[in-house]
């Protein structure tokens, strides 16, 4: 039997700032064969989220890091090539927390089986349907539990999140306000995604005075996915009992030597009995049948909509990975494999 | 009929860190003459809190700031001298939101009349009866939510507020840290109130070293009333999905030129999907009745002990009213007006 080889992206060094081709280099190892209860996947999308550079550092965190030496970790969705469990047969498609790589051998008991004769596209399970959607969905309706009527502000409005967000909170009768760091990104969002209001946070001056202009009556949910300067601003636009639903912070993640995440203009917490949470999709992994149930109807009814961006080839994965950071991405990243 | 002179002490001037006999002078004005539905009352207690402090400047906060030129606000217990308000007769006695001054002039809507026969001392109305054990009661129970087991730390704990915290913690079977400010306190707290451990903050050297010392499993539930370096350190020991609740930031208030709160170590939010939550008593105005009935029911039986330190004379005030900031007060402060 011929030996496959895997080419995987794998963790060097610890980055300092932006990860670098030294930090995270490749290598081609050969594909383990299954242990038993194992399978292995020739992988087909690699999700590529923000998350994944917290995993780089060593920081505390709510999942372990990245071990030095390890492949990079990310969702994949992989079709079965070898199976040692009677679970998988070669040829089912399988999603399962893998690697920066072209195949992820594991635990059959790990993965969770894709039924490709759905007619939807399968790499909207790393998007819309996966980690992505259920984190807008839980984030926005457990952590933010926006009312009809109340203004919810989203920062990173046009990235993967924020934009199912914002779609959410519209069918909740919010009026939605959108951040990002484009005009043409701002334009979709109004046009397309029906946002009442937007801003784009690259020309619009004084954080504050824009998200005060945009919010006449003040803000009763913002949605957090960058932190920094743009979380203090929005804490100083809170309305009494606002919620602060904290899903990550990509404006601390890529910089050199960061002290951490803080925050100024916590006066807000005592001044309007506001409520900062931070969460994280596995908290909530027992409802996630019902929040992809949800998910998958109002996609079919036309409700959501989902704008992916798709590059292929793992050679690219690095450079594709830090689009998420200078926002030049359009929608949720994903690096496709094609057989 | 004969002018009653009323001294009060009024706000000249926004302090700039801790408050002066300049920012904070006295005044000899004659007693108003009640209009229709007001009474004048002669106080017999005045309250002494730490959120006077922020009321004294001019930051965004829950309620009004004290307008300069007008009496320092603070809770007061007086007797009715005059009546022009069929709910009030003179010898009744009332708490209501009044001054740092003799007497009191303000609409009975306003007043609560309180039963001197009940044979609980009037002052209790300001402290464990009153906002303070009323903040207690609903920031434990109702933000910091613990659970038999856990583990709840109180910073402040020999404060008027978080010595209440404390034992309320303790009925709900939680496990019960303490931090305070001398070793008297801390075995006070020990001693007497039974909390299960206790940190000196003055002398514990590394903040976090010594909580993660005296909070072997974690930290589920933190009642914060200092903020800052304390604040911080308790962030970096919490356990997943603990609950910070914020009552007030007292290291903050007198610090001249001071920033605004803010905190470090808030990856905590995303790590452990942790909830730092705001709040102040009158969030829970509604729920009043069923908080005081359950203080009184605990303190009657014993359940509940309460320091107070009493001191007698207007003229002490302003002295009085610092030893909140550099922790040398023992207990809920309250200036006697004896009759």
């Amino acid at each position: 039997m011929t030996t496959i080889t895997n080419r995987q992206y794998y963790l060097a060094a610890r980055p300092n700032g932006a990860p670098t081709p030294a930090d995270v280099p490749y290598r081609d190892v050969p594909v383990d064969e299954p242990a038993e209860g194992e399978v292995v996947l020739r992988n087909l999308y690699i999700s590529l989220d923000p998350a994944i550079r917290g995993w780089m550092g060593d920081d505390p965190n709510y999942i372990e890091p990245i071990a030095l030496g390890d492949a990079v970790r990310a969702s994949v969705i992989g079709r079965v090539v070898k199976s040692a469990s009677e679970e998988f047969a070669p040829g089912d498609v399988a999603m399962v927390m893998g690697g920066w790589e072209q195949y992820t051998t594991v635990p059959a008991a790990m993965c969770s089986k894709l039924d490709e004769s759905a007619g939807i596209p399968l790499s909207y399970f790393l998007g819309v349907l996966g980690p992505t959607g259920l984190t807008a969905y839980f984030g926005l309706l457990e952590v933010g539990k926006p009312k009809a009527g109340e203004t919810v502000l989203v920062s990173a409005a046009a990235g993967a999140v924020g934009s199912i967000v914002g779609q959410i909170a519209k069918m909740q009768g919010a009026r939605v306000v959108g951040m990002a760091g484009s005009d043409d990104k701002c334009q979709w969002l109004k046009d397309e995604l029906g946002f009442d209001e937007v801003i784009n946070y690259r020309s619009c001056g004084d954080y504050a005075a824009a998200i005060s202009k945009a919010c006449p009556d003040g803000v009763d949910v913002y949605f957090d996915n960058v932190g920094g300067d743009i979380l203090d601003a929005a804490l100083a636009c809170l309305n009494k009992f606002a919620r602060v639903a904290v899903c990550g912070w990509i404006s601390t993640y890529n910089i050199a030597d960061a002290p951490g995440p803080s925050a100024k203009n916590l006066w807000q917490l005592v001044a309007n009995s506001v409520t900062i949470q931070g969460f994280v999709v596995i908290d909530y992994m027992e409802r996630f049948p019902e929040g992809v149930g949800q998910l998958v109807e109002w996609l079919m009814a036309g409700k959501l909509q989902f704008r992916e961006e798709v590059v292929e080839g793992l050679d690219n994965i690095l450079p594709t990975f830090l689009k998420l950071f200078d926002g030049s991405n359009s929608g949720k990243l994903v690096i496709s494999l094609p057989e």
